[in-house]
């Protein structure tokens, strides 16, 4: 791993100058370098880091700061540093019991506030290093076919996948054959699902997914590095079709005895945000129906698997979409924060553990994006939203009795904060769209800054860079505010004619254009506009960060007012007296490869060019869960399934399309280019093509260089 | 089915002057019609068909033209016409059987010389009908699940297959399960297998192919129609790896029995070349062991399946490769003809059925290419050869006693010709460079033509047409002549500068320039030419009818020599003073695609641009018969498949090259291409690519006009 350092005195970027609702980053000159897709783009091989701090972490309310050979212990308060310990130490320590060496120590954790240990994880094992004593110890073995690992550290039980079964401590959980899948996501992980397992606070009681999913269709995605090209095969339930089973079991270590959840049939039900009890005496989940708009809020005996109650269920003629799990506070077992979108925007809600609604935390025409922590002593809850801005995110600490808040260190941009045991500080990192990275320590009480840790270098610096303007325009529906992000050349010449590339994505959980480094500019943008192109993405309805209806106003119609909104984009577009009319051209991927094809097909006189990548074409090749939630089934919304599959449409093809698959991608399937691509065929229009082999659903690591080369060269050949 | 008419006087083209080695064809002036694909390509909406006569054939020595509606008889002596019978009679008495109506009678036949019926084939039986009598009879039913049907028409029996099993008169021969296949070609379809029945002369003893192939890999064709793309399996044993194995069965109706020939054990052996001695007592064929050096002729008894003699055995330090059964002389049942490559060219030897050489029939620096038949009376076998030159077919009679050879109707071009029983007399079909399609009675005693049935119009009569010019030029080796193309627009002015594409296959078993209608130039070629392109085509080393040592030039080697004289090719285009060396374009499919790959990479700075349809990349993903023919197995010819493995060439890659695949392609798996878009995206080259779902080897039928527009499309934006 290459080493990075810190540099304090970081340089800023020269000439930022904001003024809203549109202003200008960045001015150059020509003696500047000019980046290549390897300088930008993270495969490359010159790839331009931006400056981080890897494992950055609290010991209670001490700052932790691993690095290659040493681990710096910083208290937030004076910002005094003081080394902890060497990797020298750790791995003499380390290698007088065996137990090989670390290379690094950015992976390290210390989850013992009281207790002056490093939780260590090598290949095959957990250890620990007590640097007062400076030795040693072995915690935990595994086989090195092992995934998913989950180590408790309250108990030192690890949880482990191998295959599609379910281990802890070596010993097998569960012992099903193939199609039956334990201990791992679920559900596409939709619904906030990211792992299968969940420890109670002590480490005493698992909680795990089980999915039978013998019932799916298998979709065969070919492998042609094999001798001879061999189907790997993936579970994928398409919309209206067939879905697979989950189940909720809680296993006990020491009795060895597993509860199955008693849930009733599982068919066609979606089990999601499993917390704990702080008593561990019940889980927590919240159901969804298949239709996606009843969710109900349960509570089971950890013991019985019985269903305790049912706390409080949520309806919405489009759909529910609960994403976060239950929070308990540290000082009132009986009272958790609910997240909930009911007013139309994300908010928490204090309730019992009867259910009873305690109060509404948080209101406003703005989103809570997050839930960071507490701090115990002044109950006080720590929260990112978007009141400051949808495309910013700013820290608050909320008072759980009155709901007031106070925002934190909110100099605009993009915040992550992690709080301290007690929350009496976190440590802030943010980007703004000067500042690529800055890392801050934040003493709750007051807001002040009491450290920093991270002023990150302008990764460009010394480089041609565009200049990068924000602003908004009116949605189709006349009413709506989106955000459109404009950059331009370095040597932007108001004058000239210059052709124009959207860039889209459109779809929900996205939000492209914010207020982030650069303003979210991504990479290839910026290579882009160096090579003379205008560059423009805007937000439209159906993306993320703005609010329920802001989003839901695409239901069972995916992409028709995602386009009308694109095209206001283009109009705004056309207004701008430098901007060539007969030049424009779209890329987009995943939902953003949808948007290219369906704009290059709804208005084939606007866009000459698009690139599409790993597309949606017909929402039916589409899974479950994603789909039937925005698009309901097949069977049951026929009109909008035929609307929105643009294999109808792949007669009005008339620019130049080149469509990108992976012929391994997992989430949208082959089937929906190459079913495209015989569309056309049969519709006699002429779209590109082109197949990464061994790809998912992004061409990632060293091949990116090529996609985007690819890309570029398109553009370069027809816009 | 679109009604064909033929036109006694058709218009000769204009302007066809002969001068060797180069000469052209046909001028034309601008008031001409431009021809689009529609009308150039078989599944055009347009096609303009050469007219032909369907279902022409003998009824003892009686010529027969059915039409749509009548049966005409044609005394081939005075070529005097007679009704024989109509469609309306037919059909009446076939409705009085209630047996359906047939919609034209192009698929009659007249097997019974002695006798005044017509067989038809209705939809699930076989009928004959008594002209004499009017009168209709049912022959043989058979489900409509059959296929492979062959109909003995001596016996009455017919035999059929359904999926992997062999039927006759609707009993099971065989009934095995997935993975055996009985009655159907096999060996994939080299060797000269095109069948799996053979029915003795009497028809009561079916010689049958039964193979085993449930031990090699399946390749999965994803099926994207699907409602979930589905893998369709084919078994394809590639180079090197395990084969299938075959058995020859001979099953008795009338016993219901069925003996397999003691062959010993089938693996890695080819069993080719089916036939029958005349007394029924006797199969014959020839035996291949598996690295193809080594053919044995060899007799089975036919009653027990025992091995009575190998009758002559053929090595070759590089392959042999039989292509043609032993064929009985009428007049003397214990002598036949058989084929062999032996002395370089193939050639007829006369052997007795102990295996004694007779006598060589034919000698010399040219090839037989068919037998068609036996004048019984004069001892005379009827051959076709490229005697008077190799673009030529040229139809003679050959003394059997004596060796003597005399052409008939030998005025240049393709000829077929069709023999009638006696061997009196014989329908000549054939094309010239300035005929597209001529068909004549000749009388083979003196070789008069005593009447013409067709002479088809131009079908691009009234059209701009390009001009064909045919020569020769050296081979890479300095020595060797090969045979070239060159096609220019109608408007050609040797002033101008022009760009050329060169159109290529390349490999055995093919010619593409050649004495037929305009000298073998194919449709698109065409196209392009009066699109402004010059054509360009050279026959190189490897490919055929130039004889054997010709052809296996390229043993081991696939594509090397080939290549090599293809840039011969090219030397030749860039000393014309009107071609344009810097617009060099190259196109081909299947071994043609082969080497358009290979030239790109090749001479990476002589094509600048490049299609390549449905490619061998690597010979390690081709399949055992016709790959380890030439190129031994990966594991013997380690060099060879290391150099003729275009993955090893990716990083070669600069100009445009664009590949195509069928995705449901069974001959060459879509790995190749797939493998080599991912050796060039390894390689960091730039390759372009398109798939045509569901299709095979070729792109055919409807979706062949996409595809040529696809192909012209790329040569225009590129070359």
């Amino acid at each position: 791993m290459k080493k990075l350092m810190h540099s304090i005195a970081a340089a800023l970027l020269i000439g930022a100058c904001a003024c809203t609702p549109t202003y200008e980053l960045m001015a150059q000159d020509t003696q500047l370098k000019q980046l290549s897709l390897e300088d930008l783009l993270s495969g490359g091989t010159n790839y331009r880091y931006t400056e981080n701090l890897y494992g950055l972490q609290w010991w209670g309310d001490t700052c932790i700061e691993p690095g290659i050979d040493s681990l710096v212990a910083i208290n937030p308060k004076k910002n005094k540093r003081e080394l902890l310990t060497t990797r020298a130490d750790i791995n003499r320590a380390l290698q007088a019991k065996g137990l090989g060496e670390l290379q690094h120590l950015y992976a390290v954790r210390l989850p013992w506030p009281k207790e002056e240990r490093i939780l260590l994880s090598l290949p095959g094992c957990y250890a620990v290093y007590d640097w007062k004593a400076d030795t040693a110890a072995l915690c935990r073995e595994y086989p090195k076919e092992a995934a998913n690992m989950d180590y408790a550290t309250t108990s030192g039980n690890l949880a482990y996948t191998m295959g599609n079964n379910l281990y802890v401590n070596g010993t097998a959980v569960t012992a099903e054959g193939e199609g039956i899948v334990c201990g791992q996501a679920v559900h596409r992980n939709e619904f906030g699902i990211t792992k299968g397992t969940f420890w109670n606070a002590e480490g005493t009681l698992l909680a795990f997914y089980r999915m039978d999913e013998s019932m799916v269709t298998q979709y065969p995605l070919v492998d042609v590095t094999a001798r001879v090209g061999k189907a790997d095969y993936i579970r994928y339930p398409m919309a209206g079709m067939t879905s697979h089973k989950v189940q909720v079991g809680i296993y006990n270590p020491q009795t060895g005895k597993t509860v199955y959840l008693d849930t009733g049939d599982p068919t066609d039900r979606y089990f999601t945000n499993i917390a704990w009890s702080p008593d561990s005496k019940s889980l927590y989940l919240i159901e969804v129906n298949r239709d996606q708009n009843h969710a109900k809020l349960c509570r089971y005996n950890a013991s019985t698997g019985k269903l305790e109650a049912t706390l409080l269920e949520e309806t919405h003629p489009k759909y529910v979409e609960p994403q976060s799990s239950v929070v308990f506070l540290p000082w009132d077992k009986d009272k958790f924060i609910y997240q909930s979108q009911r007013d139309g925007f994300n908010h928490l809600y204090l309730y019992d553990t009867e259910g009873k609604l305690v109060r509404q935390l948080t209101q406003g025409e703005w989103m809570v994006l997050s839930v960071a922590g507490f701090n115990d002593m002044r109950h006080e809850v720590f929260i990112t939203s978007t009141e400051q801005s949808p495309l910013q995110s700013t820290i608050y600490k909320v008072n759980t009795r009155n709901g007031k808040r106070t925002a934190l260190n909110a100099v605009g941009g993009i915040h992550t904060p992690q709080l301290s045991a007690s929350g009496k500080y976190l440590i802030d990192t943010y980007s703004t769209p000067t500042e690529p990275r800055d890392i801050a320590l934040v003493q709750t009480l007051n807001g002040n800054v009491t450290g920093r840790l991270l002023t990150a270098a302008n990764p460009y610096e010394g480089c041609v860079a565009p200049t990068v303007e924000v602003g908004t325009i009116k949605a189709a529906d006349g009413i709506t505010d989106l955000y459109y992000r404009l950059t331009k050349p370095a040597d932007f010449d108001p004058a000239k004619k210059y052709p124009v590339v959207v860039y889209v994505y459109g779809g929900p959980h996205v939000q492209l254009v914010n207020d982030g480094f650069m303003h979210g500019l991504r990479p290839w943008d910026y290579y882009m506009a160096n090579k003379g192109y205008l560059m423009f993405t805007v937000d439209n309805r159906g993306s993320s960060n703005r609010g329920l209806n802001f989003e839901n106003a695409t239901f069972r119609q995916l992409g028709i007012k995602e386009c009308s909104d694109q095209l206001k984009g283009v109009e705004f577009l056309k207004s701008l007296p430098y901007v060539d009319p007969d030049r424009i051209g779209v890329h987009g991927w995943s939902f953003g490869g949808h948007m290219t094809t369906a704009l290059m097909l709804r208005y084939p006189d606007v866009f000459k060019v698009g690139v599409a990548g790993g597309p949606v074409i017909d929402w039916a090749y589409y899974e479950v869960m994603y789909g039937e939630r925005y698009m309901d089934t097949p069977q049951t919304n026929i009109e909008g399934y035929k609307e929105c599959n643009l294999n109808n449409l792949a007669g009005r093809l008339k620019g130049h399309l080149l469509v990108i698959h992976g012929d391994h991608d997992p989430t949208c399937v082959p089937q929906h280019t190459l079913s495209f691509m015989k569309a056309c065929i049969d519709a006699r229009t002429y779209p590109d093509l082109f197949i990464y082999p061994c790809h998912q659903h992004g061409v990632t690591g060293r091949d990116s260089v090529h996609l985007h080369e690819k890309i570029t060269r398109y553009f370069e050949d027809y816009l």
